[in-house]
């Protein structure tokens, strides 16, 4: 075992764009386990555009502070278990911070199960993969024959989004940025139309591309994109609000999408927030459906690994950018 | 029975505030109901904003078109029935327009109990004290103990709203426009608060109003106030959307409150729009619980009544400006 713990510190919270400036890497000393505690060894770091929202302030979890180690979920080794139901070499999914070594109360670890490859525990059998499966299914209710439309396609939530909603019967259109992305929706993932918002203008290829409206919005974005859905949807449409990543990377949030309320009423929409963990009684089912819809073959597992934690202010930046084909993660250990 | 039918005319569609000038008071010939119709004598027209957005465009009804006869919800009686399951003297709800007498397809009307004050029939039993109903129990579900809020307060949902909202253990905080309304919310209807948005600013004012947050709100207006309550919104609240009349009378819609979709998802909001005919399955019961409120004088009924044909556009205008307390109508027979 190393005597150094490599860190990335966040130096300064970005009042704008967030760049590398805002990082460095730093040496740690090894952190020890008190009782009730685990050291965990991080194996792959999660980068989720989540990580940008929380340099704004409180969201669901505690604002990020500057000078201290960056927050970011992983899946990590236990090395040294000091509390009961742990054992050395279990897996856990935790909130290690980007660093190769933590100590942290048990309690706060989340055992996982030893699949392979274990990526797949941060993309499909993760919160990606859960957030696709809860949001979509429990909150935008899609129905067999409906339109589907997701947006942020081909990020790590949009690739299941979509191949689930085609799964269930439905029309899917994806919403990405850049050509090859959204050829590679079409080709590689199955959605049936796809819209470039680099080079289109949303709303009007909206209406080719879903003759009918739209039914269930699944939102990653918010911003212009969601203002163009919100015009195109069906009476008693859902909009389920995932993110809203156009307005992470940036200064304060600017005014709303136009047609908020008034769209809501004349519609009757149903716009709704939701995170992962508001799904937890579910977990068992979603899990069991996932893996069978994995080995079955019915839908695939993008993923984008980068290797090295000094590449993780990268990683992040470009997720932010919309460089990542699916699931973007760090390995480290 | 007079050969003359008084009619107000919509003269133009107005382009931004609506005024005198939009309409125009005019004597059409005496209708004749063909087979399959009622001719109708109007007794009380029910006025809402609802008549403003009409004049937008179409929303869940077809737009208003200039030229015509203003549309318009009435409580008539039948005067000659010309269709199965209709007689003379019956009371319906139809849309007769703002006229003396309408004919009009007897599936457009319906039938209606006779109950006394007539004027209960627009406002409590009507599709003010439905909306109030459904849109507080049913899309906003407040739990006993939670805080609830209501914009357009003194209105004609809005002063339902308050009162079942106490009545299922709410703490109620009303939005209204005027001391002189304030004090009435509080004195008359049992409010436990209430904010003054043309003398307070909202969001200040809700944060010593709702110590707590706010956990149910219904909006009847949209706009900043729709924005200041978002802000204030506890977890897992829901924003019961069934109008934005602060957007009705004016130009373009502006853009959106700021909040949305971050706010949504931080918090997990749920926004939902609706219109009282999507609960006509439960219309029974939400008829006998109102019926036996009013009884029971655990609510009460605020009418707002004037008289004559004549004085409709005045009271429309006068709605907007949000003259009125509680449900407005004119009695024209």
């Amino acid at each position: 075992m190393t005597a150094v713990n490599r860190q990335i510190h966040i130096v300064e919270l970005p009042k704008d764009k967030l760049g590398p400036e805002h990082f460095r890497l730093a040496q740690g000393a090894m952190p020890q386990a008190k009782d009730g505690e685990l050291l965990l060894k991080t194996k792959l770091i999660s980068l989720d555009a989540a990580n940008r929202a929380w340099m704004q302030g409180a969201t669901y979890r505690a604002a990020i502070e500057a000078g201290q180690v960056m927050a970011g979920g992983a899946v990590a080794e236990v090395v040294e278990a000091k509390a009961p139901g742990f054992a050395n070499g279990d897996l856990v999914f935790a909130d290690t911070g980007w660093q190769e070594y933590a100590a942290l109360p048990a309690k706060h670890a989340q055992k996982l199960p030893r699949i392979e490859p274990l990526s797949h525990l941060l993309s499909v059998y993760g919160i990606a993969g859960l957030t696709a499966y809860f949001g979509l299914l429990n909150v935008g209710k899609p129905k067999a024959g409906e339109t589907v439309v997701v947006s942020a396609a081909a990020g790590s939530v949009g690739v299941f989004v979509g191949q689930i909603a085609k799964l269930k019967g439905c029309r899917v259109i994806g919403i990405a940025g850049g050509e090859k992305k959204c050829a590679w929706l079409k080709s590689d993932l199955g959605f049936d139309a796809v819209i470039d918002y680099k080079a289109q203008a949303v709303g009007g290829a909206l209406k080719d591309a879903a003759p009918k409206g739209i039914d269930v919005y699944f939102d990653n974005v918010g911003g212009d994109i969601l203002e163009a859905c919100l015009f195109r949807m069906n009476n008693h449409g859902r909009i389920s609000c995932c993110g809203a990543v156009s307005q992470y990377d940036g200064a304060a949030p600017r005014h709303g999408p136009r047609g908020i309320p008034g769209l809501i009423v004349t519609k009757r929409l149903t716009m709704q927030g939701f995170i992962v963990m508001d799904f937890n009684a579910e977990r068992d089912k979603a899990m069991s459906d996932l893996q069978s819809w994995v080995k079955s073959g019915q839908i695939k597992v993008p993923e984008d690994i980068m290797d090295g934690i000094e590449n993780t202010p990268k990683a992040l930046i470009g997720l932010l950018a919309g460089d990542n084909f699916g699931k973007r993660m760090v390995r480290v250990g």
